[in-house]
């Protein structure tokens, strides 16, 4: 079984063009952490003045680059700060000897960069519990910081890829009252990706002004919307991080009131969090589920992934079946609150089941030229309250058997 | 993509000698239901004086056949049953048409018998959706009750089955105070198999004499043990049923002390729960999970669960892999109580990790030769209590995605 290295049929017609975002510089190199002929470490410096926030993986064996990163993440410090990540190797279950490396790393970084340790911030993706050679990208770290440069962004995306086949960015621009201000994200995920309890490596930045638990409160908000909606396999990652950092260099301040900020680094992260869908392990396609009609945004959260989690939907939609019979038993096990009379179940716009049982006027031909699409929306009205959830997969072909049954080899 | 028809590699050497349980008949045919050219329907008809205990699916959508049992499983009647069951529908979100034919299922059964319709259980299994063409099986019932006869199990076993590959049925004789006593049963199981809701279709017979709520009691306490201790693919029928019918046939009471009874029960359930993994869709390994260490036998069972539900483990174990990093990460997301540094991992004897980290003594060529067993044990010790639990599943490989992408069709 060989890996699979095409670019994912799903991936963007084209990378975005991502504007410079003051205060905000960028560095990549290959060091050899496990890849060979291709770059595997990112460095981003933030000058004085930057506020970062993040989330991160609830996971109980999470790795000690995200462990440290959770310590820091509290102190606010305008100070400026550095992120640097590794693809390669994930750091995760590595003992003490983790510890020391994610140590050793923010050292090396101080120390040319003249930051406090605490304002380093690491992360690391790639196989879980093999040492990681910090020493090849302590040996790197003088080389980044005098490379570093405002137009590195694209090139951090590639440099933080593991199994993904294209690599993922978003950027958009916010008009406030001061002026406009920017923001551009990269993301890194293909696998071993799902909600509830964690992201991705996902990093962001903006030189809007705005105080870090300001910041902090918004990017834990919209990340339940966003990273936390999506799901390629069930399985969580141990190295889950979302940091984003607001540099000021914009000098225009994100006003108390209006949405427009909000709106804007919502539309990021969203399509960051589409692009990790869509680059999903051997998918095929693009599954968007939205459950209406719960007791409670959370019930319609729990049916939406249960069914996105269900692998036997996921594969009726690999094989382009539609099979709704598979959707009302995933709402069936998923726990949350269900009528079988009340429930209706719609592809795009043809309604399929309605009153616990088919649709009288539903064709099959009409539900199998649905999922012959590329992009698929599926949704549920439970018609029990008013609780509204949505959710983004993929579907579960031998892509991803192929892939996952020899990943380490 | 072709549905497979092979028999699994797991399934066991031969079909198993069934005795007759007396009280107990059974008759089968060919009623047309939806396959062609197989038996696809039984009815056993058990004798005044039995008794009858059952689980069902805790499904929100579990099928008309499942919600009839349940009202009838708590009335204590000693009338004699039957039991009726259909493969190739699973007559569940068939609406109010499935609860229809449920009636006239029972109706029919209850003309033959003489029996009250309220000592007619029923089973189905098959696609969801689809209506129930009842009057195929209703015009077959009077044929059935003509031919019942005691040594008619095996056939039954084989009419019962759908995706599976090999009809299943276990059976053992227990020595009582009062003389011996005989346990004989069958299952049909294969994809859509998770537990901690649910079982699949179980039907077993004994010729103890017990009253219902003892049996009751004893039959729920082994489910936890048994069925809801297996995963194939994390997907829970909308049909599962486990009835245990006691006819008292051989007048041999089972004591209200000793285990003799409960134990010899638990083997034959325990044998059926393992054959339904052993048939898991497209299985090659047949996988034991064991967690001892944890702060309660829950969140052992917790743990046990997330890795027996893991997709990477699952791909994994069918690429041979002894990727012991993604049992660390399924520990990690599983929602349970775990310490990083406390928890160890052995496949088989082997000692793969310990404190944290990889076992200094581990040979990945000792982990990749277990991996090429066809039955794998694995084991978990938390370190930190003394819950434990074992739960058995199967490898997740490209024969699931093939059978699964093109069942309906």
């Amino acid at each position: 079984m060989a890996k699979i290295t095409s670019v994912s049929p799903l991936a963007p017609a084209r990378f975005p063009d991502l504007p410079a975002i003051g205060g905000a510089r960028f560095a990549t190199t290959a060091a050899g952490v496990k890849y060979v002929g291709r770059s595997d470490v990112m460095l981003a410096l933030l000058d004085p003045g930057s506020v970062i926030a993040g989330v991160f993986t609830k996971s109980a064996t999470r790795s000690a680059n995200v462990l440290d990163c959770q310590e820091k993440i509290r102190l606010s410090d305008e100070n400026g700060a550095a992120i640097l990540v590794n693809s390669g190797n994930s750091n995760a279950f590595t003992g003490r000897a983790g510890d020391d490396s994610v140590r050793a790393i923010c050292a090396a970084v101080a120390e040319v960069s003249g930051l406090p340790a605490t304002r380093v911030f690491t992360g690391a993706t790639g196989v879980i519990g093999e040492r990681l050679p910090h020493d090849r990208i302590t040996a790197a770290v003088r080389g980044l910081h005098d490379n570093l440069d405002e137009t590195g962004l694209p090139d951090a995306a590639r440099a933080i890829m593991t199994t993904d086949t294209f690599a993922k960015a978003a950027t958009t621009t916010v008009h406030l009252p001061g002026g406009p201000v920017r923001i551009a994200g990269i993301a890194k995920g293909s696998g071993m990706i799902a909600p509830d309890m964690a992201t991705m490596l996902v990093y962001i930045f903006t030189d809007a002004r705005i105080a870090q638990d300001d910041l902090q409160k918004l990017v834990s908000a919209l990340n339940e919307m966003t990273f936390n909606c999506i799901t390629v396999d069930s399985d969580t990652s141990t190295s889950d991080t979302l940091l984003v950092a607001a540099t000021g260099a914009s000098d225009v301040p994100v006003p108390a009131e209006g949405t427009a900020f909000r709106d804007g680094l919502h539309s990021v992260m969203l399509d960051l969090a589409q692009q990790v869908v869509r680059d999903g392990e051997g998918a095929t396609k693009f599954v968007e589920i939205t459950v209406t009609g719960a007791l409670s945004p959370s019930d319609a959260k729990t049916h939406a992934l249960a069914i996105a989690n269900s692998p036997l939907v996921k594969t009726a939609i690999a094989g382009e079946d539609p099979n709704w019979g598979r959707i009302v038993m995933a709402i069936g096990k998923s726990g949350a609150a269900a009528d079988r009379d009340a429930l209706s179940i719609s592809f795009g716009d043809v309604k399929v089941a309605s009153n616990g049982w088919v649709d009288p006027d539903y064709q099959e031909e009409q539900g199998a030229a649905l999922m012959k699409e590329q992009d698929i929306t599926i949704t549920i009205d439970l018609g029990m309250g008013s609780g509204a959830a949505t959710v983004w997969t993929c579907d579960l072909t031998h892509g991803y058997i192929s892939i996952n049954a020899d990943y380490r080899s």
